[in-house]
């Protein structure tokens, strides 16, 4: 199961702070908060000038709920790569006496997983992963491939941590682009560039890196070197409370990855790639607030016309 | 488990063409599906509306994520009324060797459960079970108490169903009010009046009803005839693809049932009362699908005011 990763001195105090002007709601499990009204004004002020920016793209808006189909994530990789972030839905199985039994363990606190069993349903990992097989419905894609803007969904990470910037659920912005390799990793590097200038302009001071991803593991550690080799993966990091930046987005070149598992091909018969972005907008949010403090009446106007024009 | 309940042919026949449309993609499990451009169109533009009703009350927007401790849940009752509606978070635990066999397994589409172990969180079964311990944690209520928007959020029934009326996970615009008994009544009963008004605006033709919750079990249906008798729950119904009206908005005075869980008083030192309403946002945009068409463009001019202003 993992580990609780304790704060540091300066995320504990953030986080405080943030409880105290009711911008985050503590629920008791760390890593999952209300959000209060400026909060939510920020990170949909953020997403809105996402949205702007990507207009000119013309992107297909594809919305998917917090769930995956367990079955697609059996097949995806995600399991070899990610066992210990994946959350699975389990649910009641038994009889009316056993549902008494269960409620009367659970209302003290005790373990009632006996009667529960696995369903067909696990949490929603990154926005992208129902978007591949929907697109794979659609037969071989059109020259230029296309854009999905699969908006800021809910995602679920299970590291709980007492870094306000490391949530267990939280919203990522994500657009997932399809096409010849040519045109999918061009897509990747101009949205890089695009992350860094509008994170510029609402006052934060970006950094990009060549990163990887948490692999599980020993086998994980070699996953991640090659993926930085390749250069597969950028992040584009902030200072937020913690003592290193911490990454804000995130830019995936998958190369073969999932049109191989779902099947994805061109019209004309060549191969397909793919790519996809995340903005991670409550670590944004949270960057937002503490570079520009807790009143965001406050703040420099030239980040709050870009925030709110 | 919860049984899957099959579409009826009406129902069948209108998630066809919601399906062939795009306005919802099928993953692969009833009642999880993608929403496309115009189903969010018109989903954000009710939305929209509730909120401009809404407005002269003042409520405070409080937003949560589509999860709960799963303490809170065992504390609330919910796992006595509905056992078969919840679902919980389980998460992998165990050595490197385990996450191998679990992988395989996984991808053979075989049972992987017996490494996973239940965590401390289950997912949200309506939006506002994370306010009332929010809202106890500040102390006593000032006179006439708060309301509390707690939004467009999705929670979860695991109910399978091939009715695309019946979604396993949806966004479910919910308000809350605590304070005085009569003070909550009342708002009760004037979002009842609101919610019949505003369905009528955009073309339906709603229908009220003393209703009862799902209740799992025989102990159940003595819990729905005693909350009809009361009058505690009301319902508005409109006609979607289904024989019988589905219902879209729900309006529930919970009595002292959540103040006194969660320890919540008046100020004054008199016994406080709460009620909640929600607007199950994709029942209300089906339902205007089925009522004017797929094309929206060709719905009529004051529904179209009234969307999107």
């Amino acid at each position: 199961m993992a580990d609780f990763q304790a704060a540091t001195p300066e995320e504990a105090a953030f986080l405080a702070d943030l409880t105290e002007r009711r911008l985050l709601v503590p629920t008791g499990e760390p890593g999952v908060y209300g959000r209060g009204e400026d909060f939510e004004r920020v990170r949909e002020g953020f997403d809105g000038l996402v949205s702007r920016i990507a207009s000119p793209d013309g992107a297909e808006r594809l919305r998917f709920p917090p769930l995956l189909p367990r079955r697609q994530l059996e097949s995806s990789g995600y399991l070899k790569s990610f066992p210990h972030l994946a959350g699975a839905i389990f649910g009641f199985q038994g009889s009316e006496k056993d549902a008494v039994e269960q409620d009367e363990r659970a209302f003290r606190h005790e373990d009632w997983s006996e009667h529960q069993v696995m369903t067909d349903l696990v949490l929603l990992p990154a926005a992208c992963y129902p978007v591949y097989p929907a697109i794979a419905g659609r037969g071989p894609l059109p020259g230029g491939g296309l854009t999905i803007d699969a908006g800021g969904a809910y995602v679920f990470r299970h590291e709980p941590s007492g870094d306000p910037a490391r949530l267990q659920m939280f919203h990522q912005r994500e657009m997932v682009r399809f096409g010849e390799p040519e045109t999918v990793s061009q897509w990747r590097d101009m949205w890089r560039d695009r992350a860094l200038d509008v994170l510029g302009r609402v006052g934060l001071d970006p950094a990009p890196e060549v990163a990887a991803d948490p692999f599980f593991g020993r086998a994980g550690r070699m996953l991640a070197a090659n993926q930085r080799a390749q250069e597969l993966k950028f992040e584009v990091l902030v200072q937020i409370a913690s003592p290193e930046p911490t990454a804000v987005a995130s830019f995936n070149y998958h190369q073969d990855h999932f049109t191989h598992t779902f099947g994805i091909v061109m019209a004309d018969g060549g191969p397909a790639h793919t790519a996809c972005l995340g903005f991670g907008l409550e670590r944004i949010t949270l960057g937002l607030f503490h570079k520009h403090g807790f009143d965001t009446a406050g703040w420099p106007a030239e980040v709050k016309r870009e925030l709110w024009p």
